[in-house]
């Protein structure tokens, strides 16, 4: 159950509109690295948790703040919004500023939500539950987790640079620091599970099970040796189970398949 | 550029036709961290490389090989295909099987692909690229691609459990041991570049820009101390940058957040 | 900002499994006016209010409440689901009922979240921003609310009707009474609103801009006069500025419309 | 079955072209509230009646109306882009005009359209079904209709603010006196409706079921208690089966949810 | 501008209802090459043709009628869903059509839209305006509207094979020949503009600006030579602009691309 | 299986960057008939072929082609990008070509991609499989493949008007090369299958089981007879299976459909 207290977690207050920066920002709430994303996501795996109390409550702890970030880029999206323009093209050409705002802006901000934050990224794709996962195996759910806070905080680093407002890289320096815990937290989680268990997913797989011939080689399908160097081709593999191997002319392991003719029913071409 | 040569990597041969499995294994085929997914997520990685030859290189090879994947699973569903049924319910009612099949194969199957596979999951969704991303940062989008073979190879697992087939279990076999290596390679570019950069992404943020008075705090957003006694909230922090705490009551600290009315030409409420 | 606790608005568990029920049940979660719908929706129309202070209030107290509702039902699926069953078809047919599960039940489910609810209806469908709207004019959009409310309730409702399971029952009854409670509030705040505004959204727009000659009048488009007998035909209408009147034969006030050719550089079919 | 008369409902001709509004005047054509939503949303509705005549007949009128809608917003666009600029933004930007539209204006109008309307919102999200709805409960129904021309009517006010070409104002005095006709009408038949069943929709899921004792209670789940004035908390309930009450401090009625574990073959986390 | 009548085109009665033929149904109605996509997509070219009556007029002729075949099969949907059980599976499983009709139906047939037709394929994916086009450039277009109807026809051959039920049958007979014709016309219009033009889309740009030495050139990238011995491989093209040629060993024409790095505010991976 | 070089197909190199045509460019690489489409498209037929090997050479040698597209498309759109600017307009808006670079841009390509393409088009949709097929009819499918030529060949040709960059230019004009010669090939193909089966897929469907009496007829539901004169409406049928004949005046062949009423548990209106 929530309770929602209508204090912002951080301020979110520009210096001053702009219009096409509200725009981008959107990214961050609405795309597929956004705020939505990582609230939905961590909320669903802590809501399908079976056991696992101390992870459980993390995934809650994160999700519910998340919730608080949607929040704040929201209200700053709507201040960055305040009294936008709307206008004839030609009249506003001759401030070239307006003009480039009426053609730079999203124009669902005027004519859709009235000046406010839509869930929508950058470029006004709607937020679409395509962008999250939860699988209850939590290994496999972690690294999902860092790879969203890793693109995420990338993404508003490249905005606080693209920014002279003060307002907004304020709100953005906390949202980055925000960033920087939740790497540092879900990489100590993955540790401890990969310490518990191997770095493999899923580690309760019988390794007898699949064909261990192939599970530590890097097969060269990409013309060029430079691979041939990495730590990926060298040296014991890193779940421990054996020897990294490079193939450098792989060939293929099967047939040429041959497919039955489809039945009359179906209506396929005739062989 | 690519070649193609019609050898599969691996065989791809169902011992008898089971429709009800093609459209479950159409999850790893179309799904959200199915084949296509990783082929076009490492081809865009690697495309977009500015620099790094050894990384490119690596990107290519898998990729590469991902497309080969696509196409032995695109040969197997087609062949548990073989000869599907159609017709009425009521007749095929009179065996339970055929009955359940009918119910339960994905209709279009039949009626749009004629027995073919289809760049959809294993609920009919089709594939689409809010699946995967790009984002010029190695570090960040090596760990999209580990959490991608992480849930790929758990997806896999799970389908290796639902079958008693002999030639689906072989060809999943391999794959899972793929997926062994794809998970083994990541995590060693990985701790390549943490060892080179920081762990945290992107590293090329000046940390003095960040709040960081909160970059290594965990906030108590849901009641429940479970969290607490995890490594994220004691000790060192993973990057080495500071000591991780908890703070049981976070309180806000920003204003409740107080909007400006729209302008008249918004027609929003009126205040 | 957000609080969580750990306990249910409402108790979430099933007398037993019904992975069957568990698909349909994901309808009123993540479906078109599902609990995630109404909880986004009710959360942006909040963040963007401009001044109404007593409305932002209500928006983001039902908001808060709709998240809870996801948890709930998320908790319910999650217990619909436990011990799914895997398995041959050709074995499972044996027993029907097992029979029926696996061709029936969503195969992600039991592939992708590992016996976890998801953001999805009850076909599979992701859930998307596409279903929610947030417009800055109040009457819109507690309209939209209202209309949401309605199709939630419907659904519990039919929901409702096809389980015998006590445990589902109790819970969406639960639902039911405060889709009850949310159709009750969005319609106390429409008629304040209407009072004090008018029923035409929006309306602030000046009346003697529209062609007010057509602001009244059924055009009769589908033969049959069925409709001519309605009360949006006859009488004064409900906005008080003017009579209902009905047009039996329509023609069109416009031309047959002639479009300029494409300029070459656009490569259309020569005129 | 349809007949189609090549004359428009009503003309569609702006002064000049203006590629940037052709952009912005798609949301009301293929947006989410757009004309291509409201059509296939009443002919849907309409074809599954079941019984109800007279709703039937609207329902049918009304959507062979808005299919006319779509037809002269084609037009309309199709016009305001007569010509379209292409070329280079070097050459183009020594005149600021051409500037602005080139980098504005929605690239497919020229690219795939050919200077053409498409079915997709202003920027460019293709339509989709997800928009709309028909749940054979018609009172449900029209209060998305209700919903549909109070959203869709506010976007054309907005459009109608942000240009100065007669030709397009015109247009749309026209296309909102219609949606002003559209909203009464609806009014008129959920009046009709109400009085008939009952606001709550659906009104035959007999009371008893509910859970009663919350079925007109507002919980203050956001805190502050502006929401406790309003009249959805205080007196006699809408439906006239109950009052309104408030609950300051709301509690939870549930317990904390502990899920069991996953079965083994499912290879989720380890407890 | 259009008129409706309520007769349909053809008679659209089942003998008796099928749920899960219902459901199947659907792809014709809603799916990728279903009557919504011919109907909006040969509306869509019609509005948008500039000049050429004659092409214009054969568009808004077949669009028209395509809306009276989602007509035709809402309503048999409709009929086929007639009384639809809802119930538990343990329940229903006592008999085994009633388990698989409620494991294999589509469940938003009774809980979203209650017995109605839905804009949706037969999986349960909404209409999306992704499916269709319309360039401007009529002989590109004319070639993707035989494609719809030569996949659409197929559908609807394969749908007919799979029912027993005469009046389904009948139906699909009728839409079956309209197919036929469909397929004939766009056949006999794109003809004629190829006598005009040329056979390669757009004929206008000219073929000096054009690679002219691989325009007619098979590359032979899937080892082996069974494409060599085809038509597009010997003799004069079919555009009468060359001779066909086969190269079996293609090597590439470009070098390695080398990528600049990116500049530092986009915090890239460092080189 | 595939093998990569890293050589290109042919060159992709701009005379200096261009962020705005990057961004246009996108829709030959991700958009509806982008490169992705084709190659995607002609895989799946490829691998879905049953016995017909010299079709399923084509496919798969057409295929890999295509997938050096999308490499050679990924190249320029980065190179296009190459030190793309960031930052506020008001600064930027003093340089009249920064300020419509930085309003017309994807900004995606800053803050997601980081410099690099996407699978994306040119307002910024992700790619989705909903624009591809296969149906295992191979004389459906290759009008499926010739219709994406043909708007493929025309898109990329008005890119090619919109620039001056001799690079860009140079790298089109093989693109456009190539759309001539896979537009000849499927003709090619095409005619052939036709030759053997007939115009009308699928030829395998008997004649005697549609309504044969309106398989050539033309209905006239668009007011206005232009499309009476068209070969269409006159003489032989393209088939050869009987004569063209024009109705002016259609009527229904069905009656005005009643519904019955739905059962109590759908909670439908009550009639
Ligand atoms: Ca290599
Ligand atoms: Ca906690
Ligand atoms: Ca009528
Ligand atoms: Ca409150
Ligand atoms: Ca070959
Ligand atoms: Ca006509």
């Amino acid at each position: 159950m929530f309770y929602h207290v209508k204090e912002l977690q951080y301020r979110a207050k520009p210096e001053r509109p702009d219009p096409l920066f509200a725009k981008q920002l959107q990214e961050i709430l609405g795309g597929q690295f956004g705020e939505i994303s990582v609230a939905l996501q961590y909320l669903f795996q802590g809501w399908n948790v079976r056991g696992n109390g101390k992870y459980k409550d993390l995934l809650m702890d994160t999700g519910a703040e998340e919730l608080a970030h949607i929040e704040m880029l929201a209200t700053m999206i709507a201040r960055l919004l305040d009294g936008a323009p709307v206008g004839d093209l030609e009249v506003a050409a001759k401030d070239p500023v307006i003009g480039a705002i009426l053609g730079g802006m999203n124009p669902q901000h005027a004519i859709v939500s009235g000046l406010g934050a839509m869930p929508v990224d950058s470029v006004g794709n709607r937020w679409t539950a395509s962008y999250i996962g939860a699988s209850g195996n939590l290994l496999a759910d972690f690294r999902a987790n860092l790879n969203a806070e890793s693109q995420g905080r990338l993404q508003a680093v490249r905005l606080y640079e693209a920014t002279t407002d003060r307002g907004v890289k304020d709100m953005l320096s906390w949202l980055i620091a925000r960033d920087t815990m939740h790497q540092n937290q879900w990489l100590a989680a993955i540790y401890e599970l990969e310490a518990k268990e191997n770095v493999v997913v899923p580690s309760t797989f019988p390794r007898e099970l699949e064909k261990q011939e192939v599970s530590h080689v890097l097969f060269n399908y990409s013309r060029g040796n430079e691979s041939a160097t990495g730590r990926w081709a060298n040296g014991p593999s890193i779940d421990g189970n054996g020897m990294f191997s490079y193939v450098e002319n792989p060939v293929p392991h099967g047939k040429i398949p041959v497919l039955k003719p489809a039945p009359p029913y179906i209506h396929d071409t005739l062989p």
